[in-house]
């Protein structure tokens, strides 16, 4: 359906707020795009980003408006884990079938290219412009160097808010009554290391890989990057015996890095001066609802549904919303109100579910990894999937390479994790874990 | 142990506020309260309050500043429910043993008069002061007349935030990093609605029981006021078949009465007119943590936890958060940290024990009082603690009429479901509930 053309606001110029714009844009309406910090593409970004694993939903939604090959300029993909396991050589997991990969992208480095994009397409950015309060029935919203200085009105037919998980437009949306409203964080932390380019420019760790040096509470990872470098983000508790809090000198994050990640002391200057010099990141999940406001406004990406990152799924989630949405646009047009609605109900659930698979595998990698139960269940699932490619998709492949609905995915995932409680109560279970008894059990509870 | 004497900011008037600030007058502090309203004793009360059931917890809690008879006087005992279900005579249930009761006060009664004998004790008070931002460390309050016009700034040594459930002092403390928060509304909203004095000031209804009109997804329920007067609650659905939003004009809302509550018929021009002049309200649970920051800013009462009002326990919940933190103090002196430590600790878990219990009374009420198997596992129930007081202690009791922790009560109450799935398995439940056999079964299971 076709849609009168609107004068439209967003709130955010990160990748939801920057895709969203070229969306809009391409509908015919006329964007600006605020945002209160600078322009990322004049500054150092921030040093507390965990590089980005673009898949399915991601790239449908920038194949959508005819980006996704631009993007893939900047991208390196990764087609399995590279684990480093300690006493032990790394050895690799392929994430999925043939060709299926996820991919790395530097979180800066795509925002710049999403912000140029939406630029060329004639979309108009106000940085350093903060917004302090939005008038949600009129969808005015009112900027100002300071909160109780003075501030500047701008009257809008709609405005989105894609201004992240501590979103000042669902701040506002949160003070009227019958808001559900939700923020937990984990007691685990992350900061974010960097291992550099070899002086050729080629990568020191093999670049085709997402790789993890899994340590019971704590974790590193590191994600290749275009320019030869590797991104590292270190996840460890906040307090503790081995914590963020634990380590307060050169000589102890040394000690630590040599001690649990042997095969990259030769980058320990650099990490350990990237420890110093980042900021210990907090992670939370914050759900809310309702995400929209009549006709005028609406939330999307982080500012709806924070995360946690254990899936490497926020930037795909994010950019799906917007995908929906514009789903929703093709069949209401004009009608914004009916547009807003539904789009809020199928998101909601999708949101919820991706929400609570990200935080079951931070708590598998936290505290299930060292358990034999767990491994051997693992063990069954992946010998069983490969008899029956098609009778057992794992829970990752529906989330990461396909687009049905998360909700789907956690669905299927609950019915898999019935069959397998059933399948570990079988007698001698460990000694028999691959055999054609075990096999014929799990067929038979399908 | 003694304590130095410090100056205290209390945010909030309100009874939890009130009490706080007996509490440390007496213990030797100088206390100042804040309230953004004017001072309730000159106005007309809201409109939107439910009848208080002062239990064990809060008696307890007044008894420790002496000011339990003072109260008694303004309160009527409830030693029974009174069940006003369509086609059937009245019936009453007995809360617990004899002399067991809730104690009915109406809330701005209460109020003013802990307003009063918190003045009586030297506590100051500024009313029509609105706190607009609190500087958490430096235990720093702002207020003035609009948040965006001039501020004025006191200093004290310890701020509490007895500012209830939209707390402006936890607000502050929400935006910190590391802040668990959530609020979750139901979609159930409420009414004040009033029964006034017959003409010789006595009541119109039993003056010692609490009335319930239970209608399935509705529900009136009525509690008395010293004056003669029934202070009446309508608990209803804001959208749907029957709900708030159903009923727009005068002839629809005296519809509803006379269908559903054909015996206060008499009082249709009263609660007809209440009906449009109050305001209907939301219920929310908020749940947050931490309560506090360092040793400078503690959150008691709604501010900390808000919960649904089936179970009568808010008042009574957030009076004992008072008796504990004075445990507390008289455990540590001085150490303020450590008194914060451990009330947040020890309270946390019980408040979010009588969220839970408390919003399974209200689904509980709203979906299971029509449902056959529900009700027969409640006769069972009755049966079994009439023949076994000692070794049967319903929730409803260790919540009301004892002051072990509402996590026990939470906890026995999951045990006691339990041992009931298991016997309401059994064959022939129906028939033989009341048998030696379901007796001896209960037995064996406890």
């Amino acid at each position: 359906m076709k849609q009168t053309s609107k004068n439209i606001a967003i709130i955010g110029s990160g990748l939801v707020g920057s895709l969203l714009a070229i969306y809009l844009k391409r509908l015919g309406h006329t964007i600006t795009v605020f945002d209160r910090r600078p322009d990322i593409r004049n500054i150092e970004f921030s040093g507390r980003s965990i590089n980005l694993a673009m898949s399915n939903r991601g790239w449908q939604s920038l194949a959508e408006v005819g980006i996704e090959d631009e993007i893939k300029k900047i991208a390196i993909p990764l087609d399995k884990r590279a684990m480093h396991v300690t006493d032990k050589p790394i050895y690799f997991q392929k994430y999925g079938k043939e060709g299926e990969a996820i991919w790395s992208i530097s979180r800066g480095v795509l925002n710049k290219k999403m912000i140029d994009l939406a630029e060329e397409a004639g979309v108009e950015f106000r940085f350093d412009e903060k917004v302090w309060n939005v008038n949600l029935p009129e969808a005015t919203l009112f900027t100002g160097e300071t909160e109780k200085g003075e501030w500047t009105e701008y009257n809008y037919d709609i405005i989105f808010g894609c201004d992240g998980a501590f979103s000042r437009v669902r701040h506002k949306m949160q003070r009227r009554s019958r808001f559900d409203y939700s923020q937990n964080f984990i007691d685990v932390g992350y900061k974010e290391l960097s291992i550099p380019a070899n002086e050729d420019g080629t990568h020191k760790l093999d670049k085709n890989s997402f790789h993890i040096w899994p340590r019971g509470k704590f974790m590193l990872i590191a994600m290749p990057n275009i320019d030869g470098s590797f991104t590292c983000t270190l996840f460890m508790p906040f307090e503790g015996d081995v914590s963020f809090e634990s380590i307060q000198t050169k000589e102890q994050a040394k000690d630590f890095f040599k001690t649990y990640f042997p095969n990259v002391r030769k980058e320990i200057e650099n990490l350990t001066e990237d420890f110093f010099n980042n900021p210990t990141s907090a992670m939370v999940t914050m759900k809310c609802y309702p995400w929209t406001y009549w006709d005028k406004v609406a939330l999307v990406g982080d500012s709806a549904h924070a995360i946690v990152p254990f899936y490497g799924q926020g930037m795909n989630a994010g950019f799906e919303d917007i995908f929906v949405l514009k789903e929703k646009i093709e069949k209401y047009g004009d009608d914004w109100e009916a547009v807003f609605k539904e789009y809020q109900e199928e998101r909601k659930p999708n949101a919820d579910a991706i929400a609570e698979l990200s935080y079951r595998n931070f708590v598998e990698m936290s505290s299930k990894t060292a358990d034999p139960k767990f491994l051997l269940q693992k063990k069954i699932e992946k010998h069983f999937a490969s008899l029956h490619p098609d009778k057992w998709i794992p829970a990752y492949s529906r989330v990461t390479f396909s687009n049905r609905p998360y909700s789907e995915a956690l669905e299927m995932g609950d019915a898999q994790e019935a069959i397998m409680q059933k399948v570990l109560e079988m007698p001698n279970i460990a000694d028999k874990w691959d055999s054609a008894e075990v096999e014929q059990k799990i067929l038979s509870l399908i």
